[in-house]
This record gives structure tokens, sequence and C-alpha cells, in this order.
């Protein structure tokens, strides 16, 4: 495996592997690091599926809003390489963020509709920074599949959305939340929950799971059933909820209030955010067996 | 020559001559058709340079205001399927709206800064219109190369800066403006100046010879250079002067005031944007001997 700080090094090595194996897949599993099973997950997945498999890790300060968590992001470079290694990465990009950013970037990527609720809309310019990062790495890399957790649904569907407007040459995989025994979806944030608030964040997919039966009831609309997970997760006495929407996915479109979401037509997503203290936690489900 | 209308049709032709000559470069003329000699100066010179020539032809509405000439731009494909053959062009793409933006699309680059002044005040939405189609062409066709005249020099600008803060990997290849016998630079627009107009219409190439004198002299302002211009241009009865702007360049951001501009440190442009009746010219100058 090989570690790389510089875009001069990174594309020198992607140039040499395209040359030595001209049909060869390349697979980038672009994170910010402090890598979990979630992570481990996609890159046995770019693993199997592609010749060379590319993880990148890059906390991108463009993404975080001015009073966020950027400085406090957790980080452990060699505990990451570390289970790269294990995991079948050929080569891992680290650069710093004067290598991916050498000036003010002038340039942004901006994807309409889809950021302008959940995340897009508690965390204003959060998907601007995702988009140009990504296609940042994406242009550098190069990759033939881009690999995303779930977890970040809006993302997925942001990204797929640029992917698709800009035909930008790469297929993304979005790929199965992967959580804890209990349920709690795996978060490079939930080692800053306290014990009481870590017990307690189950409520999360406790709720989406729960909603999955709820949707069934004939006649529920969304507002209905967005009022009993707020109720569910409520029963949580540290939970403090962002938001707790159903909408369709991937356009993040909101389903008319009068919808009997128990025979609705298109995929539906439920989405959470919600704070323990300082620390936001998201999860979703998609409801009905939908591809994305 | 190859003429192709659709993506995947242009996809399968870049891939086989990437299949077949490995080693080979790539370049690009992306245009909006109606072609003439400044446009076959890019073709020879991509021609020259590159083991596969294409040419895009596309009139892309995104880059067009509501009140622009969108629908009145001129198109002659057969002429410029002739045009391109002779100049050596292997592979014409001309796309349909329908095929570039299938649905309205979400996506769109945005280039502050450099997109601040000249057409970028005057045309408000133009520059996003051109980085996103620019954009979607260069993930296309993937060229190591692509060709852009200087008589839209902002546009140059609004494209290298682009390149530089998405990473994407090309290099852009700035032209020298083709003029016509009397100065007047080469635009598919100029075929809708009446003949009166038309012999006006060299004033602008007329100023920015002049501007290359005037900036020679020890003190003058910005200011007082851009009123000799305006003065220079007012001359021709029929000209509406839309802008006439020193700037620094490629920034285009503006020198100080007091600035002696004979002895001025960075690159300079004189940028005009002058309209004849309906038709609006630009054309420009770069000031010293730079390199863009």
């Amino acid at each position: 495996m090989i570690v790389v700080t510089t875009i001069e090094e990174l594309k020198r090595t992607i140039r040499q592997y395209r040359r030595e194996a001209s049909e060869g897949r390349i697979g980038l599993v672009p994170t910010m690091g402090y890598l979990h099973e979630g992570h481990a997950s996609l890159m046995r997945r770019a693993r199997t599926e592609c010749g060379y498999a590319v993880l990148s890790i890059f906390v991108n300060p463009l993404q975080f809003g001015p009073n966020e968590d950027y400085d406090q992001y957790p980080r452990d470079a060699k505990r990451d390489i570390e289970l790269a290694e294990k995991n079948g990465i050929d080569l891992i990009f680290m650069p710093s963020v004067q290598e991916m950013y050498p000036s003010k970037p002038l340039t942004s990527v901006l994807v309409n509709q889809v950021t302008e609720r959940l995340c897009g809309a508690s965390r204003p310019g959060h998907f601007d920074g995702v988009g140009t990062v990504v296609s940042k790495l994406f242009h550098l890399v190069q990759p033939d599949r881009a690999y995303f957790g779930m977890k970040d649904a809006q993302q997925v569907a942001v990204i797929q959305r640029m992917v698709y407007d800009l035909n930008i040459p790469v297929e993304i995989v979005p790929c199965d939340t992967v959580r804890e025994a209990d349920g709690l979806a795996m978060s490079s944030r939930n080692v800053y929950l306290s014990p009481e608030a870590r017990a307690q964040a189950v409520v999360l997919s406790q709720a989406l799971a729960s909603a999955e039966q709820w949707v069934k009831e004939p006649g529920i609309t969304a507002q209905q059933l967005g009022e009993r997970i707020r109720q569910a997760i409520a029963k949580a006495p540290l939970a403090d909820i962002d938001y707790a929407e159903i909408l369709e996915y991937p356009d993040l479109t909101v389903p008319p209030a009068d919808a009997d979401l128990s025979r609705y037509p298109n995929k539906l997503i439920v989405a959470l955010a919600v704070k323990f203290g300082k620390t936001r936690l998201i999860d979703n489900r998609l409801l009905d067996s939908m591809e994305v």
C-alpha cells in the first residue's frame, strides 16, 4: 500500500497504474478519516469490484460551517492507515488543506433542489463544499467507481445529481449503512457521545424501524408519520431534534400534505438529525424496497 | 471525419481512439458554430498539436440571458462541417439541447471574482452557463488540451480558474484573436452589422491600438485611459458603449484609482463591449507582453 500526500505523487501513481493495467478499474472511497466499520465496508467493496482501490482522507474545511466542528473533528492517521491496509486499499491520498486549496477557491459546484432540505437547510453551504471537494477528488483520481455510504443519503443524492448533470465519468455506488449491535449508525462523531447519550442514541434507528411499520397504515400522512417519529425520539431525554422529515428520494421533494403514504407511488425516505449535547447524529431509512 | 450528435456515439468514438492510440493526445475546440477564420485557427492548432482533433458545436441556451439573442444566434451546420473538414478535424460533436440537457440541470459551476465585471456584469448568469457547459464538454470528451480564442478573454480567465480550482485534467490553450483586414475581431455576430455599422466597428480595434500607446505616458491613470478610449469609440456615431474597462489580467480586478499605469507591475487588459444597433461586439487587448 502506498500513502501519498501530494497531488503530483497521486497523479503519478494513478498514471502508472493506468499504464500497467489499461483495462483495470479504479475504485475511490472518499472519506474524512477516523475510519470505522462503515468505511471498511466501502473499502472492501472497492477492493472486490476494482483492480485498484484508492482511499482519500481529507477533512474538508469547505463543508463545515463557521460554528461547526471542523477543528474538533476526530483524526487518527496512524489507525486509519492500518485499517486501510487491512481492508485491501492500494493507495491512500491524504493531502493537507494547503495542497487541496493552495489559494482560496473561486469556483464552486452547486446543486440546487436536492440540497434545499435536511442537512442542506440546517448546514448552509455544507453541500456546496461537498460538491466542490468531491468534484476535485474525481478529477484527481479519475475513478471508474466511487463508493459512498447511504448513512449520508442526501450526500449520495447530491453527488449522483452532480455526476448526472455534469456528465462526470464515474459510477456512484451507494452502500448500505453499517450499524452497531444495538442499531446505532456508525459515525466518526459517535466517539463524542457521553455513555448516557450513547445509550439513548439508539432511539434514531428504533424510530426509523417503527416508521417502516407505521407507514403501512392506510391513510397515514407525512405529518402524522413525522409526529409519531418525533414522539418516539423525544422519549430519549437528551435528544434534541434538528429535523425529522419524510421526503421523496432521491429528489428530496416534499410529498403532498394529504397524500396517503401507505399507497404512495414514489420512493420515500425518513431522514433524521438529532443532537445529543454538541454531537449531531444523522440517520435515515428508505421506505419500500427502493433501488438507489 | 466523423459527425456525431449523441453522447453515446461521442463516448464510443473517443474510447476507440484512446484504445488505439494510448499515447495520443486529444484536442478539443468548443464552439457555438457559425465558424469563421478565428475558429479555423483554433482547429488548425489542435490539428498540429494533437493526435485527435475534436470540434464541438453547441449553441448553449444556459449562457444566454432572457433578452439575449439565443433564438437569433446564427447557425449553418453544413458550412461548419465543411470548414471543420478542411481544417483537419477528426470528430465533430453537435448535440441537440435535449441531448445536453435531458432535464433541467440542477447543478451549476460558478466562478466568483473573475466573473464580477465586464460581460459577467452586463450579462448576469452568462458565465455560470459557460462554466457548466464547458465542464460538461470536458467530462464528455476528456481532452488533453482545449483551445479558446482570446477575443473572449474573460471566458478564458473563467475557464482557466475553473480548471485550476477543480483540478480538471485539461490544459487550456489561449489563442490569439483573428481579425479582419481592417482590424475588426472576427465574430459570428459580425454578420448582423449593417454596412454602415460594419465600417464604424473598426473603432474598437483602433481604440485598443491607441490605448497601447497611451498607457506608456508617465502618470496616466485608469480613469484617464478609460476616458480617452471612450472618446475614441464615441467618434463612431452608431457606437453605444456597454463597457470600456482597464483591469488586471487574469484576475480581472480593478487597479488602484491613483496608480500610474505606465509603471504598473501587473498585467493589464483593456476590454470593450460596444453595441451597434442590436449587435453587441466585444474586443480586448492585453497591455504589456503578457503570457496568458
